[in-house]
């Protein structure tokens, strides 16, 4: 951290900032420019509020120098973490596909896509029994009761299972059923659920906030590694931006930017971020060719019939027909699909 | 709903669109212009999913004609409403002020900003227990223990209580000895919280997700409303956008457009979305000016030790002048404060 | 400048860095933290291109400690620029109203809203001859027809005139009877016309990008002042968010941020911002309120056969309203309208 | 376009506004529904300004149901416009490369990269001598000197030159030398630069303003094509968002967008939109996984001595492996490179 003092403070601002610095267990080292002096501040723990300095008569403003994750970030874990599920490993050479509908609405209709999706090449199924819906007159999921239809089809398919939670007490029921807990984009922040994820003991998909930066994803995940459990993947599926020709806009330089800031998996939505089956298959190839680790994307057997998100999902054989395309590009960047 | 097909959409296509219509119970209402044919569909419930008709052949888009929400719509309740708190109304001529505290640290620090701010003219006493922090490193509010102080405070004063709860389980605990229950802006989707609230049988305010749109605020209000409690303020807390100078953007013309959409009161905080004390006073100024019905400010006694926030607070001694001047404003537009 | 090297950077990259802000011409101050090495650049001028430190191996980041704004910047020039007009100042103790229609569109429309508008109480009255349109296919203006009306209109009511300039070879034409030359929203980043706007001899009203920070609108001013043209007015009309209920999203803390920041004056548009006349009036409001030193407002008589922007135009009748109130909000935070 | 009228408007209200589209020539089409009364405007031709309607007694709002731009729309063209140069094809099978320095900074520098970009397999050679800067203070450009380099290093290597325009003085002078001519980012809505692009009978390359919607992008090349112009391409290059860890957000969902709303070719510029030379690839590898046309890259032989955006340069090197991999994903998807 670096305190900037105004343009012509005087001697005496600059000795109580100084002084500050000391009084707080930290050292103070001082460098005086042509136009500002600059104040570092040392030491082996990072002062936690800046507007300690940021008040004092004087100073201008306060400079962040280090990033504020640490266990998220590669200084302190160089190698990827690879995230081991059923035999397949997210985070390692493979890139790995988790499709299925937005939510699950019937034990019949679950179960025909798990079918489909996997007969296609999905590696892990995706189903929704707990729905974050913007109006409280839209289906709201199936709740507990779906919970028995993700283990019914699991034990059918043999398919890993991928769903989300919505509130701290959801989490120990879902850990009974599901592979994979997932953390939808308006949740990214509650911070309850993240600390009782983070004592899950189950692999979590932390999908990135639609507004959230790629800082605050990283603390987010941050709050689930230090509440002790490393099992985390991250998940760009759109951020919102001023455009409307697409539900969010898909931030694909977030793969590259992450993988390099983090150890941690880095999985896309495309479904989700554009809002439209049309514009899936071309996203997905797109996230594959920047480096993602894997896919989840929606699929639907009847679209025009689902009770959420129809118009995202994909039919089962367009689905079957990305795979095919998108294997393609894994392996002209070298990797396997 | 308007159904628009696509530029020489075939007889056949427009058919089964009104076909569909029918069949989900709803008029289908046929017009055929140069370039496009439109179908608008008339009933006295509303269509819930419009990919229903996107995914039909040559539909080319849906256009929805009315707001999502109705129960927190100026068309179903004209009437300003009027949420009266110990002896004070939010929603009417008088301009409420909200101040205190980001979070409780201690009794005292609690104690001497309560009486401070009453000195200087506020209504109602703000404090955090349950604070939700970005970094899991962050002070994170002192949690069940503070209610009781809550409790002491409001006793001992004669003020009025205004405090955050962030999860379900939460409520009922601060239902107790809060007389307003906040939602953050974390968490205006957080839907099982909302949920909770409905039926809480106290006052909530719900501040705007700093990445929710004012329809997506009023439909999350819609969700508390629907779940019987009608006695639910918004507050206006800045927005994220590109600009960095401040913590968020203040989205001052959503005052007179919310008032005009909704029957709710409408707060604002101006201490969250400048993030700087040196800018709370001109834009709580302007709050009232644009038709704030009430001001949710920070003060600290003493803002350099805060543990967190302490740069937008302001010391009570700025806190007495910024009521002075608020005031003159708020007569000036006809009010009180 | 400061350079951080990445953790466990070497110490010949270090001394690298050294040796290169050496060569520059910088002194190179070093200090040594737990985590990170940071490198300060000190010297009487500001070294132009981060990236010659930003490339170098073992470098993690370049911060920057000054912002890149001199002319226009408080430290430059510590008291208010006032800007006269025709016997008005800009930027004194009163708040100054500029109004009028968006365009000019006959001699008659022109000089009706003049007198209409100078009955009212304003100040200066704008118009526009050439007008950027989105579509190439909507009204574009008089074009240089339209300013002989300009010069009449002018010298039968008296009243100042601004008006906007879209390219820099109508800058001597609109200086010739224009009392302030406008630059739009849309060409705030127009470089060649910013040039000729600080040669052009006078005043000139600078509105910030709508996709604009407001260091890019104070880099903007700087080539105006760097050219020799110190009398420039700045203008807040509205920045682009996710928010679609109103037009643009005005950014009031703009006027206490750029105050501090800047001498300049500031003027608020809260017709380009809103897009809708009914908000106009208590942003009008809520603007002096902020402390702004002017207003700039679309009037028309006859809004709805307006040739652009009627929906936020508002009727003589009801903008006479707006100065009477905006008067009283101007007297309640000391000063006159 | 809609006029949607308020819930209870009254018959006198609604007859009104039949009576106005009458007037003006089109037939409206009523339709009663439950909740609100809504009439749809029919003709051959689109009325201009929805502010006729928006202002009249009752109206809650006008939709507009078509798309405004025309010549631009795949409605209005359905094959895919390709734009040869220099006996390549832009918008055909073959994915285009064109390379070079942010900024032509001496002959020398010019020529080393040209060769270097043609030896590694790029089409054709980007290189600026009008260069809009941020700050009055940084490195302009070479200006019209730079345009003779432009012509010998084309004759010397025989590439086909791409070269920015900032006003319509330039666009003769450009005409001369280079091959197409690039609207940058902060030009997109320069009405007067397009204009004189429409007749300039070059190629354009027109760069999406970075807070553009994809809907103004489209309108910006209308301007071009309806003043007779057809050669037009697009090039997304991010658009700003509250993300700061990248310069800009790349909006990869723009290319399957555009290239389903529009005939005309579309390029990515990935250096601009990361600002990271680091990210470039992986990006560049997306783009043509996601179905672009082209890519516009930044070389420099020394980006550490560049005197503008070195920081998203690419070594010659480095561009040559970029080319190997951006080859193997071009042929997954089924084109050349």
């Amino acid at each position: 951290m670096i305190v900037v003092m105004r343009n012509g403070a005087p001697r005496e601002s600059v000795a109580a900032v100084v002084e500050r610095v000391k009084e707080l267990g930290f050292q103070a080292h001082l460098s005086e420019g042509e136009e500002r002096t600059i104040i570092g501040i040392i030491g082996d723990k990072r002062p936690q509020n800046e507007h300690v300095f940021r008040l004092m008569e004087d100073v201008e403003k306060v400079v962040h120098i280090l990033r504020p994750f640490k266990l998220a970030s590669r200084d302190f874990h160089p190698l990827d973490t690879v995230v081991p599920i059923n035999g397949h490993s997210i985070g390692g050479n493979q890139v790995i596909v988790m499709a299925g509908p937005c939510a699950v609405e019937s034990r019949e209709q679950f179960l025909e896509t798990a079918y489909a999706v996997k007969e296609a090449g999905a590696h892990i199924l995706r189903g929704g029994v707990f729905k974050p819906r913007t109006s409280p007159y839209s289906f709201q999921g199936l709740g507990e009761p779906g919970l028995e239809m993700l283990a019914e089809v699991k034990e059918r398919t043999g398919l890993a299972i991928i769903s989300e939670v919505m509130a701290p007490e959801q989490v120990p029921l879902m850990a009974q059923c599901a592979d994979i807990l997932q953390v939808g984009t308006r949740n990214m922040q509650n911070y309850n659920l993240l600390h009782a994820l983070g004592e899950a003991g189950k692999p979590v998909l932390l999908k990135r906030g639609m507004m959230s930066t790629m800082e605050e994803l990283l603390m987010s995940a941050e709050y689930i590694l230090s509440h002790g459990n490393y099992r985390v993947m991250l998940c760009e599926r759109g951020i919102r931006t001023f455009e409307t020709y697409t539900r969010n806009t898909l931030d694909l330089s977030a793969v590259p930017v992450l993988k390099q800031a983090t150890h941690l998996p880095v999985v896309v939505d495309p479904s989700h971020a554009t809002g439209n089956w049309e514009w899936v298959e071309p996203l997905s190839r797109a996230s594959i060719a920047a480096g993602a680790d894997g896919l989840l994307i929606e699929v639907h057997p009847h679209p025009d019939k689902a009770l959420s998100d129809g118009t995202q999902s994909l039919r089962p054989e367009r689905f079957a027909e990305l795979i095919q395309r998108a294997r393609a590009v894994a392996e002209a960047v070298g990797r396997s699909l």
